[in-house]
């Protein structure tokens, strides 16, 4: 079993929820109220030991992070498999993310806030070039990566295909498409992918889509951070699936 | 006349474009190539000076950004007043954006390139506990700071009054609210208003909008980082203007 560490209280709270955490510090001197105090609750009937450090301590496992006096550490996320998340059977029709080549934690993390938001049954990444699933990852997540299965792939390509052989529409967000996303219906059982922050898409990529789509420009910077395009693209899945079927 | 330094190649580049760049450092030895080599021919046309200083020296300016190598001064985005944004003749109805008490400039950038992508006509800012539109919070917005009108107000409640005393709808973003955003008319004139990261709206604020509205939550952790859900606000705005109006 492979082990990471991750901090802030929100994260932590997340991972105990989830049943990850294997061992928690925190800082001398914290008043144990509100989120503090939950959190502690639950280690405890979970039985997870709780160990009082020194500040600097806490500092020394995550310098400059915003550790709000709290690391713990997690047992990884172990990736799924793909075919795993292939094979979930949810009561709506399939709604994975892929994200290509995202290599900033701070995207990356917001972007598993939203997609668990969401109701994204899994995501799906490109082991190259893509941010590994950090601490800094799990904080800008808000501890959203601890409910979310992930499948790591090794080619993107191949994994758009396995998902277009079991019947879900690969749908590619891409600022050079000629069809609006809001043309496209999305109640299909459906894998949406998202590309890096500088370039969107590699080609090849946005060869394996179905379809392409881009989101409309009414101003003079002509992009979107891409964390808030995807948000963006989600949500419109919770929208027209709402709209259609009554719930996402 | 009041200054204020920006850093980073796209920053700099979209303010050279609304033309407010009184001058421009660039760390010596930089390839003029790409981007670079756009923006000082931009430079050259305005007839902004372009100094070549040590890498030292822009570090100084902006300690621990990621400046790319450049630095520049632009006149300060003179705020405008809250009537002359409401003033303001459009082709299309009112779509303002209020911001009340956000402190992460990451947040308030984003959320600025954001609405700038989205068409919004105007932002209010609250002044007290909101960032200030500083350097971080250009970079972050991309530029876009540069090219939508600000207006900052003492108070926010008399704001929101003024805008609804002039035909438009406040809508507020809140969790807690019991109509979806989706069931929300947003082709009339409007003021979407967004709240602080931790607490959302204020309770005097949540009284003066005609609307609240929420977005649905489908997981585990029921929150979504304030410029996610705004990013999905504004281009729900944007879809439905489309669908109706054929434009935003």
């Amino acid at each position: 079993m492979s082990t990471t560490r991750i901090w802030g209280r929100r994260p932590v709270l997340e991972a105990l929820r989830a049943r990850t955490v294997t061992s928690i510090s925190i800082a001398t001197g914290r008043e144990a109220s509100g989120a503090l105090a939950e959190l502690l609750a639950l280690a405890s009937e979970q039985h997870v030991p709780v160990l009082e450090v020194s500040a600097a301590k806490i500092e020394e496992v995550a310098p400059g992070a915003n550790t709000q006096g709290i690391v713990a550490t997690v047992r990884t996320l172990v990736p799924v498999d793909l075919e795993e998340l292939l094979d979930l059977e949810t009561s709506t029709p399939a709604f994975l993310v892929a994200v290509d080549q995202i290599q900033d934690p701070q995207n990356l993390g917001a972007l598993i806030r939203t997609a668990e938001a969401a109701g994204v049954q899994g995501l799906v990444l490109s082991d190259r070039r893509t941010s590994r699933l950090s601490g800094a990852v799990a904080k800008a997540s808000a501890g959203a990566l601890s409910h979310l299965p992930v499948a790591q792939v090794t080619n993107l390509v191949r994994g758009l295909d396995a998902a277009r052989r079991r019947g879900l529409w690969t749908i590619g967000l891409d600022d050079s498409a000629t069809s609006s996303l809001y043309d496209i219906d999305l109640t299909v059982p459906l894998l949406l992918v998202v590309g890096s922050e500088s370039d969107g898409l590699r080609r090849l990529t946005r060869q394996h889509c179905d379809y392409l789509a881009k989101l409309p420009m009414r101003g003079e910077v002509a992009s979107l951070n891409v964390s808030a395009a995807g948000a963006i693209a989600m949500y419109e899945v919770v929208r027209q699936r709402m709209a259609t079927m009554g719930s996402p």
